[in-house]
């Protein structure tokens, strides 16, 4: 994607050109009786009004990304963008959609496929043939859902950066603990969140708009055991893997209280709440570290309940503390 | 059934001809090599081991009732009957299998036929196809399934016992809150515990042996949601009454700590919730008084956590306080 | 009531006659000494301030219906109306205070001769001695008091709208359930919430200004236990109904969480309990279902914690889904 | 009381004479047809089946003090002894009750005079009217009323002694918070647990037998209300102290997992709790250290859900370690 | 002092001359490059803006007090005081703290005093070690800071207060529970917070800007443990006396809800943990009675989880009620 | 170690030669005043009470393995082993230790030293620093001290073996969560249970006697902080890093009911949480796989609070169900 202005640099008349996400979309109708388009578009450092004064243009779809050509105004002394050109972003376009929303780190094709390889690797049929039925029930969905509204991987692609990073962390203590049955851990880490694809609703660009009828009434929980039952019928798979991939399903939450109404009751069930539970929390607390100054407590988070503390680390290494300071953030920053 | 002696009338040199359960039953093979049947038979005032010398004779099913004929001796101290015939009821036989096991007051046969006109009389094919199948996948276990293992409704037919007595009590308050949507609490009634079927392991006398790995890790709540779906797979429903009926099953317990990981969410699912909640207490409750006498309290009972009081109520009808007492328990007890 | 104009309605220069509730009222000194009556008067659709320009006019009672006449002016923005005249409503005026403020659906009077036949037609002469003391010492507060400040049958006479449906819910659940002791449940019905009388302040219209010193350090449970035993003082009953009575009363909140330091220790206050929460929660869902939209989920409701989903029920005998969703709305409507 | 010896010292052949306790007694038939009474009898050190062969002597009561006159004897392996002479105390016995049983430290009639004089010194007729109520409606029972069944003053006239207890610390701690009222804290102290002589069933040994259907049903903060209102209107007062006391009994358990629909609500009621909990504590505490060797742990206490410690406070004063562990433990034990 | 004006009295033209407390304080530059200083100054009554047009004067310390002269204006709507002179107090100027910010009711080096001779007139050489050098630890920091940032003995010196207080209670208690070891309960009160002063930051008012990292990262629990070890290091004391005290400095907040990982285990840490809640509370409880009229019911107070009552205590001592409301008022705040 | 018969298989007149451990052993006196040993030897499978009649034989140490020669006896109807020599191994004995008490599966030694190593190759000299004062602290305690006295790693050398689980897990995922600071984590898992050497104290078998009072009456939590503490003064550390891994300690168990007062407030304390809770499950769920048969459920774990299910898994492979079942469990057990 070519240099463009970020939203928050737009000030009275600068000409803008470049790519933005649109936030919202609509057609009215002046006093006049024309019509126009009414917008909200945006990048990751904010959002503007845009309004284009052609009745023949169709609204573009919430959460895309369009191409932009118009100029900055002011009106009742708040910015507005005249839009003179709009057009669809082509193949050759290379937009860098990370620069519009919050992104996984890598693109979901690429997660996706090493999910695949994955799945190809194991020894177990039962297993492969219901994970491909149930990633097959997710279609086009699994490419840009987040992993939730808020907390944790919010950002487009979320639930496959979030499965997937179940899935290292199992391949990762595997070793450690050779009892453990391969192929049931990694099945639960594909398995366990895939019904986040019904519980809500998302656009393209990772943004939840609501929680769906079934996933307010059944949740994501519930609703996955239903689903690996109904993927195990089309893959003819019958016997106990069926049923140690439903618990797995609905233990993944650990207890009661945070949904599951039964416990993790084989050791497989148990590593995969943990490993979830580990990776939904350095997920979130990395992004509070982020948005914490160095030596400093962070608000409330109340999903943790608790404050963060943001550890100073000086005299890391023989630097004096005021560079170490500077220089932790800096490459803290660009480790990410 | 002609009258016949109860287990705990039975002495040393009394014959004995009549009707029992059997509670276990195996061939073996005595010191001298020769096979034999051991029996733990039954009635509802107590067991009595059986040994019938003949190597012929495959051993009943248990939880079956047979006719036998034996003779009471003492061994080692105990009280045990050689068994001289042995023979299934036949139809002329007329056994009232409530003096042999605790059953539901009703024939299974009558209360599945009052629910199933209940089902006849809705409006809403939708509810209709899906009890329907339901019902179907439950096959003859419904006929003597208890609704647990212990608790409440621990007897033969004991399910269908408490699934009539929700409907029948949805039918008596649905007149007072005109405003529920009366084919759904009645689906919800019927179809609220019928995964206990697979939940547990009756024998045909309404004897829980244990819980199925599926009751286990799954339980009945979550196993019916999954039910709900197949059911409505097979009769060709689709659309919202699918969900509802499904989030009936799952609130059904109320509250997390019991099971429910969603409360009940709209009307017709808090009142299924409330009706199931006081069918079930009154039910054992029911039991306690019997088994407490009256001006005293009962042991903790733990399931309520809580001890229960047997009142007085004294001076009733103008008679006097003791007359009342002993009139009261024998009305309370005649009464049932 | 003849047809008047809704308080929602009104607009600058209209001419008001018609009815109205007070909801605050006083006599006031204007800048140049002279009197004047300032009130806010409302009806169920919002409410307006009102000025009289009398300084010999009483200002009427906070709760109380008054006939005005008078213009609608505006003052700073705002609607002001002037009253010409004022008067209390007279026996030919027929003003039906449901227009003006929430109401129990049947009047209050039919309520309370429909709980004193009950009364009249039991057998136990200590429970309907204590019965009418309790409701004696009530008095006319029982004609208008809700049964909360919010949450249940918030509304004039919503204490007895609450008292009778709990009352009929025990008449219409007690034949399935024969072992229960008839007139003790439906004395614990009567009996529970009388107290409730004392707890909080309502004025004549319904509206809880605030709660009594004993409303505060007591509660409606334990000041409902010296009630009974003091009504039975009154009425010369001693022995075990006064103490049967009193734990209805405390244990009728079923736990210590919810303000009852015993749990219900016999069956028909375990009873009464259940029947209780059933009354208050669906007169509270009902409330609920009528302010959400069709297919739609409410806020959170805090005393239930949880959103509730108004069913959309489509398809409800085939008719297509865009007419049910009106029809029904309109029916729902239209039942209540 | 002369010098006997101890229970726990009997052997076969010795001859005793002295005072001991019933623990129980009944008159029996021999298998002769005879008459005699079997009794058990005891004193701190332990008890021992006692036989009186003669028909004529009616039982003496449960929990009183007899002297007999008897030989030790074996039957079947087990101590008995042969009573020849037995007869209640006269006034000129002297009998040291405790020797026979725990005993509150300070004679009852001592304990009730302080209560007393308390009384007579306040300056609140109202509060003075309500206690003396409250007192005379206790009558004998306070002399040898228990506090507890188990835990805490389990011991005769230890609710006179937890009285007193409750009562003194609020004279000790009042002159430190001059913002209380203190005729309130002292009425609170005093009325707080009276109603324990209606929740339970004590012998005159201060032995509980028992709670009463009062006591399950109700409990003493509950019944304890019921009694301060009964006290106010035996003695005619009426108004704010009367609520105010109620209060205090009904919050004294400080919150409704404890038994208190409300917690204390003025800073009197809240300081009755925090005395009443500390006395309890204290007691029980210094029962536990009583029988746990220094520098060792207690079992756990259930009641009070954690083991208790000991202390070696080794090297006080400069004596060494051994030697201040002997004295410590004597001086403790001779403190008390 | 001299009498002053206070800050709630100042007007326009007012020349003011007196003591005032440092809110904040700093050195700022004017568009026309001059230096001056901007202030926040305060006394119990309110605080008002101050500039000082002189750049050769340093800001004050925030927390201290200073003498001022100067003139009221008004500046933009708001008052603004223009300062003539400006300088510390002298030894003669017998400023009263307690007009300019919550002070406790003694000054701090006579409460310190009392605390120092009962450590002199300890038996215990042991404690009497560990609690100099904690109190020497703790420097100067004692002489103002508070117990809380609010809730609590929020004043200055209110560390002290809070202190002392539960110092005197035991006093007062001990000779109830002679089984007690006096020295201990002292040493435990005297200690039981002192890493306060690490906990959180306290500026010379005694009032605290934030919790440091130490504060936040264990609490002064843990962190006194911590002190206790090293206190007793640097007074070579040994053995069990330093464990004792770390337990109940440990435990004095009784449960793991309150961050006490353990329950106290001994009577004396028990008899600390009752007089420390008692202390807190009963000073809390003060203050919304001074704020709460009587006859009334205070506002929710978050910290106790309810809401509390002032007693009217009508009709005491035969005053009628009117009068006494108001003679019992000023009474009451003249008392402290 | 040479083959030796195991206890179990021990008979009467068998002569058995080999090592075994010392549960318990004595010097006790005979009544003809001779001096013997009372011994309670054992291995794995059992134990065995032996005599040694020796008088001039010291006995040997709990929890040490010694040599015996002996011959097997019967008394009293059970087997007692009579022993004729006796002898410490030496160093050509080879003990294989885990024969005869539950060990850790790697030695000691080679578990120190990749501790050791680990912290050699730190680039953090502060943490260094603390770390190699800790270890020196535990002394030999850390060679065979268990981790828990029940539940996880109860078995020689089991603290170290925890130490080294938690540690390699935190290798095994730091390259998944590289902003995380991998000596702060790696420190945190070596420290986070030392203070176990002081809660509890153990033989060098590896099995725990009881708590000691530091343990009791502070836990190794709050333990381990003044630990840490010292060993920062020992190294002459100051700084951030002492007080992170002092709440790095404090916090591991997560929340106040399990012990922290704290939670984990920066990401690395959460991380040594997890895989701290991580490295006990799977150490306690493999202990219960490997006594559940395969297919079905264990007793109630009551430190899980949940009963486990040890899969199934069969047909895998593609072998038939019931080799699979024999074969998974001989690999099973083979593994571990």
């Amino acid at each position: 994607m070519m240099q463009q202005l970020t939203v928050a640099s737009l000030a009275r008349d600068i000409k803008f050109e470049g790519f933005l996400l649109v936030r919202s979309a609509e057609q009215r109708t002046s006093s006049n009786g024309g019509k126009y388009l009414d917008l909200t578009l945006c990048d990751t450092t904010g959002d503007i009004n845009c309004k284009m004064w052609d009745g023949t243009v169709q609204p573009p779809k919430q959460g895309s990304i369009i191409k932009v050509r118009g100029t900055v105004q002011e009106y009742n002394g708040r910015l507005q963008m005249r839009i003179e050109r709009m057009r669809n972003p082509g193949p050759g376009d290379n937009v860098d959609a990370s620069q519009l929303m919050p992104c996984a780190p890598e693109p979901p094709q690429d997660m996706l496929s090493e999910i695949n390889r994955t799945i190809d690797s194991m020894k177990t049929p039962e297993l492969q043939g219901i994970l491909r039925e149930m990633l097959s029930m997710c279609g086009d969905k699994l490419m840009y859902y987040p992993a939730a509204q808020r907390v944790h991987h919010a950002e487009r692609s979320g639930l496959l950066h979030h499965t997937l990073g179940v899935l290292r962390a199992a391949e990762a203590v595997l070793p450690l603990y050779p009892f453990l049955n391969g192929d049931l851990l990694r099945a639960g880490a594909i398995a366990h969140d895939l019904s986040k694809t019904v519980e809500f609703l998302s656009d393209e660009a990772g943004n939840v708009s609501d929680y769906s009828a079934e996933g307010q009434l059944l949740g994501h929980l519930v609703h996955g055991v239903a689903q690996v039952k109904e993927a195990a019928r089309r893959a003819n798979v019958e016997g106990e893997y069926v049923l140690l991939l439903c618990h797995m399903v609905i233990s993944h939450h650990g207890q009661p209280d945070h949904g599951s109404p039964r416990p993790p009751m084989f050791p497989e069930a148990e590593m995969l709440h943990l490993l979830d539970d580990m990776d939904a929390k350095m997920n979130e607390m990395e992004g509070v570290m982020r948005r914490t100054p160095v030596g400093a407590f962070s608000e409330k988070i109340w999903s943790l309940d608790r404050r963060l503390y943001h550890p100073r680390l000086d005299a890391y290494d023989g630097i004096t503390s005021a560079e170490a300071d500077a220089d932790a953030r800096d490459a803290y920053m660009g480790l990410l």
